[in-house]
């Protein structure tokens, strides 16, 4: 029996050729592709294909998976009626999970999985990751509508990933400069290496269940406030400071109080986390495309970001992927409490390319226990019990 | 980093009190109690205490319990006209993932477990934890009605969780003899130590994630083939044998092209697994009280069962509790495919209490990956791929 290390901190467990981190660089790539490089070059389609196959796909290759993904978007009409019987109340995440693992039933077959070579059915995974990576976005969209009594509406094929998510969700053409800070987006947020939900991927997979099953286990575990979240919170904060004034004193206040910053630092960089200054780019890009007429909130995220560079760059801590992300998806229309469902839709990506691995190379995962409960003793009957 | 264990194989993922294997001397106890002195004295409700709480519970404690139950059994009826969207040809457990995660939007609340001591809010977890337990068994009940297109029985308060779960299947007031079986095959699944569903609790649990999507994310792990579903295969391979004179020579074909006999043998057990002993004792008094006159398949278990011992029981391999659990069920009425989502039925007690006790002492999952994919490379314009 091994050494108990609790939340398997610095347990290996997989090998993954998908992302690798370099924290102490500050350096993040895709199949050995640089985020910056991506986030620049590629498109989330592009980036799930090569999360999903390993390789920059050539132009033909590309525009059909690109073709299905786009014919893959439309929800059966099933699943929209039964989201109307879901209270409006209830977290976007968990519509989520229980419209991925309802779609499942829709499309059967993981018994394909238990029998090829390798526990893969290639047609049946390709078929299914294009299925599930289509309807995320779709399903996620559905429900901001329909919570609120409205219909949805459909989705387009006529447009990019991006563009069809903003359009879904807002009815209008979208802003093209808007469309791509959110691609951008979809491409930071797509792969992470191995964290609680990537895990679950494996772990949930590792038994063959459906990648219907796999993916709403996923989504459960994002789910958690100590997972998902983080860009919810770094908008709600910003909320909470409402002008760029008083962000000094808050910021102040909180490290008085040994308190986070949301949005500032990262478990696994100890330099700038390489996705918040690309994002910190684009909303620069964006505040000067609209003449600085933009959300109040862009004021507030500069003035704290200034703020912690000057409280907290010395300790290594600087603002990431969140502190970014959540103000940008306000610009674009986006309900805080959705924040995690996007970026469950971007993850998708990265869980499909994971479950794919687990499947090439399939061990249930059976870890062990250390017992520490009582020795056994007998039964005692109910009525001489103390 | 540590050595890498394909499937985190003899890996202490957890402390627990919660139950012990000694497979060597083929014994199984939850809480310290031996598992044959819970099936012969215990019942579902009070073994789901044990396993939650600990102790036996006392006769006030256990009334009380087993009045929330009862009082919890009802599922709204969104959740039941939901169902009525789902294509009757789905499986079973993926209505099970779906009714559990869409039930967690009616009941709010894991906001409680990320701000309390501890991480646990006791009465938010107590409640959620009689919720769930207690509709897991009338969601299974509901969908065999539905999925043939008639209105699910509602449950009734003056009958047992066994009682009841046989009535809202059948229609009819349950057999005593069937009804006691039944409690007896509930209290024996109840809980198995650390497999692939109770470790996906932990995962999800530990992000703080709400019980349903805990709950949800566990029942998917458990529909893999891998991990349930043994017990649909055995009556699946008894359907195939047809009758007791062609089970010798089944089982030396299959033995002889070296294939598993389905429910023979068991990982965990050296010698007899406890609770395959259980299920036979109370196999022989069920076919004793009707006489003989039982379902084909006991017959044919028999047989298989006879020969099996005198081929396999030098090297240790003997019937496991799938073998029995699966022609009893056959004989209280359960279509095979529904098999599994009773195994979740059961489970749900160790599943909750393992999450109960993941919350005690929480750290999120966040184990490591070996990178073992490809160097950094330059991103590569489309048009010069090769």
């Amino acid at each position: 029996m091994s050494e108990y290390l609790p939340g398997l901190a610095g347990v290996s467990a997989t090998k993954s050729n998908i992302s690798d981190i370099d924290g102490a660089r500050g350096l993040l790539a895709y199949r050995g592709y640089p985020i910056e490089e991506l986030a620049r070059h590629s498109t989330f389609e592009e980036t799930t294909l090569l999360l999903l196959d390993g390789e920059l796909p050539r132009q033909g290759e590309l525009d059909a998976f690109d073709h299905e993904l786009r014919a893959n978007r439309k929800v059966k009409f099933q699943i929209r009626e039964m989201m109307k019987y879901l209270p409006a109340t209830g977290h976007p995440m968990e519509m989520l999970q229980s419209a991925v693992a309802s779609l499942g039933m829709f499309y059967p077959g993981n018994g394909r999985l238990a029998g090829a070579a390798g526990g893969e059915d290639t047609d049946y995974v390709h078929n299914m990751t294009v299925k599930i990576n289509a309807r995320m976005g779709t399903l996620v969209a559905m429900w901001e509508h329909i919570r609120h009594g409205y219909d949805p509406i459909p989705p387009r094929e006529d447009l990019t990933y991006a563009e069809n998510f903003l359009y879904m969700l807002n009815g209008r053409e979208p802003d093209p400069l808007l469309a791509r800070i959110l691609d951008v987006c979809l491409i930071l947020h797509a792969e992470h290496t191995i964290n609680a939900s990537t895990f679950s991927v494996l772990v949930t997979g590792s038994t063959l269940a459906s990648p219907y099953a796999v993916i709403a286990a996923a989504i459960g575990t994002l789910s958690g406030p100590l997972h998902g979240g983080a860009n919810q919170k770094v908008v709600e904060m910003l909320q909470e400071i409402g002008s760029p004034e008083r962000a000094a004193a808050y910021v102040d206040r909180r490290l008085g109080d040994k308190q986070v910053i949301w949005g500032m630092g990262h478990r696994e960089y100890k330099t700038k986390d390489p996705r918040a200054t690309i994002l910190q780019g684009l909303m620069g890009k964006l505040i000067e495309a609209r003449g600085g007429d933009v959300n109040p909130l862009f004021e507030i995220a500069q003035a704290v970001e200034r703020v912690c560079e000057d409280r907290l760059a010395e300790k290594g801590v600087y603002a990431n992927v969140d502190f970014y992300s959540g103000v940008l998806y306000t610009e674009m229309g986006f309900p805080v409490d959705e924040f995690t469902s996007i970026f469950a839709v971007a993850r998708s990506a990265g869980w499909l390319a994971h479950w794919r691995e687990q499947l090439a190379d399939n061990r249930i995962f059976r870890p062990t226990q250390m017992y520490t409960g009582k020795a056994r003793r007998p039964y005692m009957p109910i009525q001489e019990r103390a």
